[in-house]
């Protein structure tokens, strides 16, 4: 599990003063960057290797808002891994005394070869990985 | 149901040069606008009369990609309203004689008082007007 | 010079209930964008022609304010065209019969090789095309 | 001054694979908000007692791109403090050894009341909290 922290900017939020909507898919992003760096490579580095993970299902559950200013804590975990897909899960948490849930929220992620653009197995070293394996 | 119509930004896509999975939220935010607008009253006036709709929960399910400068054309249409809720459905097109579908998604949205921020009933004149009563 | 029309999302303003500032550079786009495809060529022919042409520098002056779900009319003019870089100057209204001025700005834009990502003289093609001629 | 970090994501790069033009204000914004918690009060303070700063004019001269991935450090200076007005000035780094500067940029805000949305003199305590006063 990885832990990660933002702090909401003016950019983020809407006119009735809480985090747009839109705007958590960016943390869920920045959430499973980290997840992915925390196991030894970037995802920068896994597309350099010739793979691409491309969303290709996401959600979200809004709870509470997050308001401008706010520092939260972003959960990020991997859920399951099939032959040519994963999926990621995340809780968004308001980082203070009390931690109230914000927002849960789930992303899914075929594998694509960069070369191709087609649907393949997930590499042996991204399983290894992901696995937490050597 | 309602149809407009985007032009995809610069701004709009990222590295894979596709639109950013989180931006056809933006896109949805846009055609619920104008479903709401075609049925007499904008999403601004329902604010005006004490009322909001905030999202609390979406869901995107990505066929296709929007690359950069595709014409998009975004499909809207109300799906189930209860007494404190309710759903819009999308379908994303590539706008061009192929017509191919690039995402589908919803969001449900709850009725909120603007005043106790609440969740309320649906108020009358907002059920008739998502009815296509008088 | 090219008129283009908005309307203003709520992912666009922000809690002073106006459109955040980094947003209008998006409208900006959105006009160049519109007026290069007056001009009979869109940008991104232009990239398949193997020139970006990729902002140098950017300016916005704010007046006043557009608000959530304003119509806003943003004008392009083309400023300075230089030996290897060319210039934009917006203006964007609020679309109602006022037409209040909200904000005025610029870009300046380098021409620059796909390949060598060195910045080169504007082609012939281009210059053609933003004087007009055949 | 104040030094803050920043990791780009996926969804603040364009097809060019580099930094979007506009989401550099986010960054500036990111980074004024620090300049000023670091003061001793943090800009949504400032708003509780009655004053906001809307951006009057913003620019940004870009001389390399942040790329996907890239850890950027964000300096924020402030500039000219006028009677209704400041500046804050910026200048954004790769964040490795060789520390490239990337942009610099500037954005000037008026001091508004909340409550009639005038411009006023910057009040007391925010004048003597930027003069690093007590």
């Amino acid at each position: 599990m990885n832990r990660t922290h933002y702090r909401v900017l003016y950019g983020d939020v809407d006119q009735m003063g809480v985090m747009y909507y839109g705007h958590y898919y960016r943390l869920f992003e920045r959430g499973r960057g980290e997840y992915i760096r925390d196991l030894g490579m970037s995802y920068h580095q896994i597309e350099q290797q010739g793979f691409m993970l491309p969303v290709t299902e996401s959600h979200c559950h809004y709870h509470r808002s997050a308001t401008y200013d706010d520092k939260v804590l972003i959960e990020t975990r991997l859920g399951q891994v099939r032959r040519a897909s994963l999926r990621f899960e995340y809780e968004v948490f308001r980082d203070d005394a009390r931690e109230e849930l914000l927002v849960t929220g789930h992303t899914v992620h075929a594998c694509v070869a960069s070369d191709t653009r087609a649907v393949v197995r997930l590499p042996e070293f991204l399983l290894k990985m992901l696995n937490g394996g050597g």
